[in-house]
């Protein structure tokens, strides 16, 4: 157990880790974005999540102690960007892009452009389920100066065949990865589906 | 593919399905609070998300459209609340909170309350991992109305045996469990830690 005087007092690695770790499992994404002269660039963020599905919003939050900050500075330049789940197959070039590179990360580790007609943000042709998002809102965070991204989805890709009927996305069955804390990566095992909760009865799994 | 002129002639439950599921695999909890009488309320929140390390912050938001917002309400009244993770050992009771109780879900659902004597916020005493927040800011987000919590982490109880010299936490270890979408629940299967990155060297697993 730990309580808030600790913190100060712990070694600076030890609670980033210990923070980052707490949450629970993260919605890991590859952000794709470009500058006005298309070059490109491609973060991996762990703090993002669903807003709102009407209109459909997602939320993320750029540290402010990244620098530089190309994802934020070609965000505020073009309005557009993407985010692209990680897959086994490449998670460990998704986890290369937080290097430090001088050239584009697509080329320095080896993923691949790929564009829709709709934007000039790029995809990660390798990413099974992604999304193009139109900057709508950003704030700085008063209580750490974080910065808090707002998207509104333009567009989705997705195999067909992870899609059901009912508009829910199969992740596993699309391979999607998440991750805990800063670098650690994992996969999933679906326990099951439940049923819209009522107070009378037990939900039902399908 | 679905783009952004498809959203409005999507039947309701599929479009909340689809977006919902779009984010990834997300940090699922349980958040525990009590009015200032001492009646408890549990909730199930997937929109959970680490603000940072220094100070030790995290986000949540709560839909508007969620009536009665109990967890919101006692948030606002006392300003203590939890943060519990769920297992496999009681994922469906977690889901069954989100049921409307005219009673605490904790004596409905069968989850026990548990409490420190920091705060007055219940714990799950069944969750291993878990912490206790004080509210430091609330707002309405004005793109879709929903509110936007961020506490300041106060204490966090967890198993030693879960807690790596580094200060990470082996969540798969203590059985912490993620969602997708709305219902889907799921187990995780660890692949590796990655070094820091570097840009002239591959990242070594751990």
């Amino acid at each position: 157990m730990f309580s808030k005087q600790d913190f100060p007092n712990m070694d600076k690695f030890f609670r980033r880790n210990l923070i980052n770790s707490l949450s629970g499992f993260k919605s890991v994404n590859l952000v794709g974005t470009a500058n006005k002269f298309g070059e490109t660039n491609l973060a991996i963020f762990s703090q993002i999540f669903h807003l709102g599905a009407t209109p459909a919003l997602m939320g993320m939050i750029v540290r402010p102690d990244v620098v530089p900050r190309h994802s934020l500075m070609n965000i505020l330049e073009t309005k557009y960007y993407t985010f692209n789940h990680i897959q086994e197959s490449f998670f460990e070039k998704a986890h290369q892009t937080s290097a430090r590179y001088q050239v584009s990360e697509f080329e320095a580790i080896g993923l691949t452009e790929e564009y829709s007609k709709n934007h000039s943000a790029p995809y990660v042709k390798e990413a099974n389920i992604k999304m193009g998002l139109k900057l709508r809102e950003k704030q700085e965070l008063a209580v750490n100066k974080t910065i808090f991204v707002i998207g509104e989805v333009q567009e989705i890709i997705l195999p067909k065949d992870c899609l059901l009927e009912d508009g829910f996305i199969d992740l596993e069955k699309a391979g999607t990865i998440t991750c805990s804390g800063l670098d650690s990566y994992h996969t999933t095992q679906k326990l099951t589906r439940l049923t819209y909760a009522k107070p009378d009865k037990k939900p039902n799994k399908f």
